[in-house]
């Protein structure tokens, strides 16, 4: 997606170590027209799949995940990190690496909101390792629920996760695919 | 708002000890069709503000404040709980207690999302006993931000919040307004 390619050379930033800093648009700072235009590619690209829920994963899926539950009609589920007290004590839960944090991340969704049978949506900021989605996906798995598509913002195709999804055998889109980054730019392959 | 209070009174759940339930459709499950109709209703209240920006806290604050944006065509900055290691050594951080876990939370801003002479509007889910808004307008403060609006998808208005805000002498608009909730019900006040 263009806008979204052309908004990470202007305003992303590459820290080292493969991390890609877009907090002005993505992650502390939010542009809520660029983000809405995000939802609607995501909802053209699963117009198909039938999903019938959408599941991200707090803090910075909300976002996506809310705009693509705007075009797609769809309510939008995220996944808590820490379990609130209005929360039953039944619920789903698993842990994955936190890929920026280096420490496990607990990822707990009730069963209030996730059940059998449900068509789930999988959209994230990040696909880096793949390891944050794979938690999402172990959750509707837990719930009964067939996962059929996942999307998200920005891949770091080096980092292996799409390959790390490829089991699934459902469709999986980023909106920006970067190939690698280093001191001279941040370099994208073609849409996948 | 009558959607919104409509929507509390079939989803919301009271739990006892001044606690409403509404993570069927703002805390967990979001539905992003009412929260988009809270984010125009939102930017009609503040149409006249003159506000460059918007300011809430992660993590539930981000759907609302997102479609609010969305209406009034503005950047949003969502107040981090803990720093990210995309975020600069300099940072704007104050603390403030949780309202529902009892703890203190760190509020944190990076200066490159919040400057001087940037006219605030600050956007949340709760407005309870205005703790987490404080911090907020505190934040706003330290950046060399003007204030010059609050809105909250839901007021408990007998926690005295409204109260606690208003020697700021700007604009407070809930959408529901709770006077009191107890097993009988959820019981609205006219809107402020």
């Amino acid at each position: 997606m263009e806008a979204l390619k052309q908004r990470i050379l202007k305003d992303g930033k590459y820290l080292g170590r493969g991390i890609l800093k877009v907090d002005n648009f993505i992650n502390h700072q939010v542009d809520p027209e660029l983000m809405d235009a995000c939802g609607a590619e995501f909802a053209r690209r699963f117009a198909d799949v039938g999903a019938t829920r959408i599941l991200t994963a707090e803090i910075s899926g909300i976002a996506p995940a809310l705009m693509t539950g705007r075009h797609m009609n769809l309510p939008v589920v995220y996944a808590r990190k820490s379990k609130p007290i209005t929360m039953p004590d039944t619920v789903y839960l698993t842990v994955a690496p936190s890929h920026t944090k280096g420490v496990m991340t607990e990822l707990i969704v009730s069963p209030e909101y996730l059940s059998a049978g449900e068509r789930v949506l999988i959209i994230d900021d990040f696909l880096a390792s793949g390891a944050t989605i794979l938690g999402l996906v172990r959750l509707a798995q837990a719930a009964g629920s067939q996962v059929v598509g996942i999307g998200t913002l920005v891949e770091k195709i080096f980092e292996g996760g799409r390959a790390a999804l490829a089991h699934l055998n459902v469709p999986i889109h980023s909106l920006a695919v970067i190939e690698r980054m280093d001191e001279t730019g941040i370099y994208f392959v073609n849409d996948l």
